[in-house]
C-alpha cells in the first residue's frame, strides 16, 4: 500500500503541517533562509507527524495543538539529522547534498540548534507541560544515545543488547513521543496513552531494523546515500552483528574494525550479508516488533485511525 | 563590590540552583557523566541564574518555578558555550580545557544538544507556556545571531550596527530572558515585566561590551583564554570597529582581515587598542547601557532586590 493511501484520513492536516514547516524558512537573514529552505524542502516521508495526527484521532482531535506537536516532532527529527550528518561528515542525504556538504561544519551545528529552537517554539504552542517535558526528555534520550554510539564506534563488543538500546534511544524514542503526545493532546485515557506510546515504540524499533537492513541491501540511488554507511562509520547494526555471530572467526567486519581499511572490507561485508540468511533473519525480528505494535493497537477503539496505523506498520516492514 | 555580597539576598537559592545543575551529571553512561561533570564543574559567575532569582523578588517569589527557570537559563548558556567552542575550535575556557579540546568535535555537538534538552526539561517544570515559548525563541535568536556572526567573519563591513545586532542576539537576549522570565513567574504586572526585561537587555549589552574590551585589555591568565581571540576568529567587536573608524587607511585589523596573517597582525592590533582612547570610549558606551538598565529599575518597587540589581550593573562595568 502507498503512503498516500495510508495517510488519506489526515491528508489535509498533514499538508498544513508541511506548510508550517516550510514557513520557518521565511526569515530576515538570507543565509539562514537559504539553509532552512534547503532542509525543509528536502522532505522525508512524514511518518512522525503522521503518527502524531493519527494518534490524536481516537478521542478529541484538537487540531491546533496536534498540528503544533506534529511540526515540533518533525523539526526535532530534522535537527537531529542535520547534527548527525555533521558528526558523520555525511555528504548526501535523501539523494541531495547535506547542509554539512554545502555550508560546512560550523553552520550545520548552528542550524541544528536553530531547528531545535523552532521545534521548541512549536511544542510550547501545545500549552501542555506534560508533552513539553516529554519532548525535552526525548531530545536528551536521543543525544545521549548518539553519544553512546559515537563512543562505541569501531568496537567489536557492540552486542545485540547494545544495538537495541541504541535504536531505542535514537529512533523508537521519537516515534513513541510522536504517538504518546498525540494521545495526550487528544485527552486519551491513560491506558490508551500507554497503548499508543508502546505502539510508537515498537514501530520505531521495526522501522530502524528495516532501515539497517536496507543500508546493506539497497542501492545508493534508492537509499540516497552510500550503501553500508553505518559500517563505514564503525557502527554495528543488526545485520553486521548477526554476521559476527554467524562467522565469529574471520570475517570482513572484524577485519574492517581491526584495520579500518574500508576499501578492502566494506564490499565483502555487504556481499556476505546479502548472500546469507542474515537479511531474512533481520526481517523476522523486525516483523516481531511490527506484530507487537499491532497488538498495542488492539487495546484502542477500532476506527479509521487504527486501520491506518496497522497499514503503516505493514508499510514500514515492506518498504524498499 | 564582590559578587558574593551582591548575591547575599539569594545566596541559599543560588546554591540550590548550582546543586541542581551539578546533579545532571549523575547519569548511567560513564562518558556522558564525565563530560557533564566537566562542564558543570567548570562554573561561571552565575550572573544569569542570579538575574532570574532577583527578578523574581519583586512580587510573588515562587521558589520552585524560579529555581527551575534559573537552572534552565544557565544550562542553555552552558550549551551555547559548548557549541561555540566547537565552532571556534577553542581549546581553553575559564582557564580549563574545553570539551572540544578533550573529547573532540563530535561529542561536543552532541553534549551541547544534551544540555539544550536538559535545559528544556527544567523550563518545562515552570509549567508556564509563556516562559517556555520565550525560552525557545531566545535559543532561536542566539543561534541565528551566531550564524550571522559566522557568515560575517573576516569581512571589514562589520559596522557598529551589525555589532549591536549581534551582541543583542547572542548575549542580551539571554540576559533579558533571565529577568523577564523571573518577572513573569513571580506574577509581576506587565509594566514591571517590561521594565525587568529591558533591564536585562541593557545589562546584557553593557556586559558584552565590557567582555569585548577585556578580550583586548586582559591577560590570558585572567581571561582564561588567549587575548584578542575574537579578532583571531575574524569577528569585529566594538574596540576593533572603533580602531577601524579611527584609523581608516592602514591598520593591523585591516591587514589581518586581508591577509589572515594572525601572527603578524594580532599583537599590533591589541597594542594599538590598548594604547589609544578606544578603551575609554568603549567603557563610556558600556556605561550608557548600564545607566539605561538602572533607569529601568526606577520603574519597579524599591527593595533589596532592586538594590542588588543596581550593584550588579556596577559590578559588570567594573569587573576585570
Amino acid at each position: 500500500m502507498e503512503l498516500n493511501t495510508i495517510y488519506e484520513l489526515i491528508r489535509e492536516d498533514l499538508a498544513k503541517v508541511n506548510n508550517r514547516i516550510r514557513s520557518i524558512s521565511k526569515v530576515d537573514f538570507p543565509w539562514l533562509s537559504e539553509q532552512l529552505s534547503h532542509v525543509v524542502r528536502n522532505g522525508g516521508k512524514g511518518i512522525r507527524p503522521a503518527l502524531t495526527l493519527l494518534a490524536g484521532k481516537f478521542y478529541n482531535y484538537h487540531l491546533e495543538y496536534l498540528l503544533s506537536m506534529a511540526v515540533a516532532v518533525e523539526l526535532m527529527h530534522t535537527a537531529t539529522l542535520v547534527h548527525d550528518d555533521t558528526i558523520d561528515k555525511s555528504l548526501v542525504r535523501r539523494g541531495k547534498p547535506t547542509i554539512y556538504k554545502i555550508w560546512g561544519e560550523e553552520p550545520s551545528v548552528l542550524l541544528g540548534d536553530y531547528l531545535f529552537a523552532k521545534a521548541g517554539e512549536f511544542v510550547s504552542d501545545t500549552h501542555c507541560p506534560r508533552v513539553i517535558k516529554l519532548f525535552s526528555q526525548t531530545l536528551a534520550t536521543i543525544s545521549s544515545g548518539e553519544l553512546n554510539q559515537l563512543f562505541g564506534a569501531f568496537k567489536l563488543e557492540q552486542t545485540r543488547q547494545h544495538y537495541f538500546q541504541r535504536i531505542s534511544s535514537k529512533t523508537a524514542s521519537l516515534f513513541s513521543l510522536a504517538t504518546e503526545s498525540g494521545a495526550i493532546l487528544s485527552e486519551a485515557p491513560e491506558k490508551s496513552v500507554k497503548a499508543l506510546k508502546d505502539y510508537g515504540y515498537n514501530l520505531g524499533i521495526a522501522f530502524q531494523i528495516v532501515d539497517d537492513i536496507l543500508d546493506f541491501t539497497g542501492t545508493e540511488e534508492r537509499l540516497g546515500k552510500p550503501v553500508g554507511s553505518d559500517l563505514a562509520q564503525g557502527t554495528l547494526t543488526l545485520p553486521a552483528i548477526l554476521l559476527l555471530e554467524h562467522y565469529p572467526e574471520d570475517n570482513p567486519v572484524k577485519r574492517l574494525f581491526e584495520t579500518k581499511d574500508k576499501q578492502k572490507n566494506i564490499e565483502p561485508a555487504i556481499e556476505l550479508i546479502r548472500n546469507s540468511s542474515i537479511v531474512q533473519e533481520c526481517y523476522r525480528i523486525a516483523s516481531e516488533y511490527r506484530t507487537k505494535a499491532c497488538h498495542n493497537l488492539d487495546l484502542l477503539p477500532e476506527n479509521a485511525s487504527s486501520q491506518a496505523l496497522t497499514e503503516l506498520a505493514d508499510y514500514i516492514i515492506n518498504r524498499k
